[in-house]
Formats: C-alpha cells, sequence, structure tokens
C-alpha cells in the first residue's frame, strides 16, 4: 500500500476498556487511526441496531496518541455505521473491532458485540476483524498479544481478506511466549445451557438473572475450541450470508 | 406425530402485536401452544441477549385462546431461553417467530430480532420457524396468510426441517388468491445505505435518527427478493454456524 491505510476502530466493551486502548495503540503504528466506539458497554448485544431511538456521538479526547475519536450512544454495529457513513470521509481500508474482554469462539460469534462490528463493516464492503482475548478481566494482559494482533492485520491488508467475510480472531489467556501460533479454523459446535437463577427483589417481585455453563462436545483439531484449547490463537473466517445452502434441495423436496 | 405438538410462539413486536396474535391463533388449531414474548417491541435487536440486567416475566391473559402466554422484559432471544429453560416442562416441538410486521428478506435476518428468537431455538435443537409479511402496518392483513402460515408449519413438523436450520419465510403483501406459491430460496446479496438523519435537540445539541435505503443488485431468480418481487412466499433454510468454510484455504496459504 502506497498511502497509510485508514482505520476504523471500535469494540463492544465501550471507548475506555483497556482492550480497545491496546488495539489504538497498535493500529496507530500501522496506519490513520478513527475510533468509533460505544459510550458504554455494549456486549451481548448481538447485530442490534438502533431504529427506534435517537443516537449521539460526541468527539472525545482520551490519550495522547494521534487517532480521532467519537463517543456513541448506540450499539457496536451503530458505531460501524455511523463511523463509515457519517464520520469518515472516504471508505476505511481495514475496520478492527476489540480487543474484547473474553472469548468470541464458537457459538459466541452470534451473541457478540464485537463481531457484529466486524460483521456490519463486512456487509458494508469494509475488511473487517474482531479481535477477542480469553480473560474477562478489566485489567487482562492485552501487551501479551500486541505483537499478533499487529502481524494479522498487516497481513490481512496485504493479502486482503475475502469478500464478505470478517475474521474471528481469538486469542488463549497465555504470555507470549506461550503462544504456539495461529490456526485458521471452523466455528466449534459448542452451546450454552442456560441457568435462570430465580430471585425476589424488596418487592416480592420475582426476578432472573441469565446463567449458563459453556458446553463443547466438540473436539476435533480443526475447531476454534481446539486450537485455543491447545495454545494456539484461532482464526475463523465468518460470513453474515446465513443461508444453509445445503438444505435448499431438501426443503425442495418437501413438495410444497 | 402421535400426541399434539407441543409449540412455543414468540416475536419481537411484542407479545400484544397483531401478527404474533394471528400466529397463536393458527398454532392453537395444530398443537399445544405456550407464548414466551416480549412485553415491548423489540424489533432490530439482532442476537441480544440480557447479561447485565434483570430479566422479568409475567403471566398473562390476552385473549381467549387455550394459549398459555407470558410476557418477558427481554429481547426475542432472551424470550426462547426463558421459555425453553425455564417456562416450558419439556422441550417444544417447533417454535415459531413472528409474524413479523415488515420484511426479514435478505440481510435484514442478521438484524432481525424475529429471526433471531428463531436462530436461538435452533440453537438449543429445538426446529424454527420465523414468519414476516411484507407489510409494516400494525393493522397488516394477517389473514391473508393463515393458511400458508399452518401449511409450511404442519409441512416442517412431518418432514424435520435439518439440523441447525431455522426457516426464514417471507409473505408478500398479496391476497391469498394473488399468492403464487412457495419457493425454497437463498438470502438474494442486498444492502442498506444508511443515511443519517441529524437534527439539533432543544438545547442545541445534536443528534441523530439512524435511516437508510435498500438496495438489491441481486436479481437472480434464486433469491429470495426475486421470490416475493415475483408474488411467491419465500423460504431460505438459515442457520447459526457462520463459518465460510470456503474461505479456510485460502487464509491457510496465507502463511502466517
Amino acid at each position: 500500500m502506497s498511502k497509510k491505510p485508514l482505520i476504523l476502530v471500535t469494540n463492544d466493551d465501550g471507548i475506555t476498556a483497556p482492550g480497545i486502548r491496546t488495539l489504538i495503540s497498535v493500529m496507530n503504528e500501522i496506519g490513520e487511526v478513527v475510533v468509533v466506539a460505544p459510550d458504554s458497554p455494549q456486549s451481548a448485544m448481538g447485530h442490534a441496531i438502533t431504529i427506534n431511538s435517537t443516537l449521539h456521538s460526541n468527539k472525545v479526547k482520551i490519550d495522547n496518541g494521534p487517532q480521532l475519536e467519537y463517543s456513541c450512544s448506540g450499539t457496536p454495529a451503530d458505531c460501524v455505521k455511523l463511523g463509515i457513513n457519517e464520520i469518515l470521509k472516504r471508505k476505511p481500508d481495514i475496520c478492527v473491532s476489540g480487543i474484547n474482554h473474553g472469548s468470541n469462539s464458537s457459538i459466541n460469534v452470534i451473541y457478540s458485540g464485537t463481531m457484529s462490528a466486524a460483521l456490519e463493516a463486512s456487509i458494508e464492503g469494509v475488511p473487517a476483524i474482531g479481535f477477542s482475548l480469553l480473560d474477562y478481566r478489566w485489567n487482562a494482559e492485552f501487551e501479551n498479544i500486541r505483537t499478533f494482533v499487529k502481524k494479522i492485520t498487516l497481513l490481512s491488508l496485504e493479502k486482503g481478506i475475502p469478500e464478505g467475510n470478517a475474521l474471528n480472531v481469538n486469542f488463549p489467556k497465555l504470555s507470549e511466549k506461550e503462544i504456539k501460533g495461529i490456526k485458521i479454523c471452523r466455528q466449534a459446535k459448542a452451546y450454552w445451557i442456560e441457568k435462570f437463577d430465580k430471585r425476589k427483589n424488596p418487592q416480592g417481585k420475582e426476578y432472573y438473572w441469565l446463567t449458563g455453563e459453556f458446553i463443547n462436545e466438540d473436539h476435533k483439531s480443526d475447531s476454534d475450541e481446539w486450537a485455543l484449547k491447545n495454545g494456539f490463537i484461532s482464526i475463523v473466517p465468518v460470513k453474515f450470508d446465513m443461508t444453509d445452502h445445503k438444505s435448499i434441495i431438501k426443503i425442495k423436496n418437501w413438495n410444497f
């Protein structure tokens, strides 16, 4: 690339989260950075967008880096729409989302605000990557994965992410030296078993907290769960075309 | 099927919307019906789930039908989780979502609360169908499509929806006689061009409304948009495995 790439950065943990601050700092080494990120945490927002209420956005300055930053009252997908269609003067060369505090592997991709932002960018024709670290803590060690985040972004810019795809990148909770490498994977067939924690409020009215247990019965070595469990970074190419093409013929045989 | 099927009904327009009231009435002709639906509109919520706040649910009675009904403060995906894991005594034989007031064809599937409810059921191993009518009005003519909704549900129970799939069913805004038939399709490659309507509030602060224009440049006859434009009901089998398997080999060649 002759000129500096234009990079749109977003996340779902909110603009002040340590994960996005590390991502911004890495992206400043690669290109011209514009941040459009939620003003408050938006985890598990899936691909929600804001159509029945208003959106607010403010130009903000959070650290001394050269990036431009805008906070937004909306969801991660809203941030990407606002960034691409309203704030940026030209289409970004890439959109990076994260670094998420916690895993977005296997089925978690569908609930993930981090990945919905990346998918929204790919819907709009912008190559995109979502980064997540398997550490839910606010003070997770993002410095361990700087080198890999930079390498994966540079290679994506050089090679070109396949059209209609976004990359779902998950990092094991290991030091840089302990990480064994990078595996290109498929989404494991894992799921959650929900448990609703039923409680009573001070007025005696029942309410619930949604909790759950993550179950993975898919232990094949081409899955993202296998890669992460065995010390590798997993990269899954995900797509926004949700059609199951193989099922079309089956259902045609139903004879409506 | 020897005994009456157990049917979980939900939607994203809220439990009092005419679309779900028609769906409940049709399902009462087929099986034992339990409704778990949002207590307020939840359109465009994508696959959002509620993990950072509490959930409330109330047993309600809205009409004189034999169904059991529960309203829920959460998203469509929350309703399905609550229904399957907390309210129902056994796994439902099918989950139906809708009938949505407005289209969920092509790319709209990813933003759709109606379809996220159906996909959530399929993640939990329950066959699922999302129904949508291409008419955004509150008083849309749902009676026109009763026969088709019943037929598609009965055939799905009889034949079995392929594992890991949910059916995305969209109806054109036509009378029963005008509808030409049913087409099994793929999701069209359509998208939205966002337009942010920038305004000032009474205090002079800027805010936005997200609006957009739907663009379909995919006119092939195997797409859902073609079917709907030509007077057919479209059925797209959608899946929650978002991996683009064809891209895995391409990216493996990047030589990390």
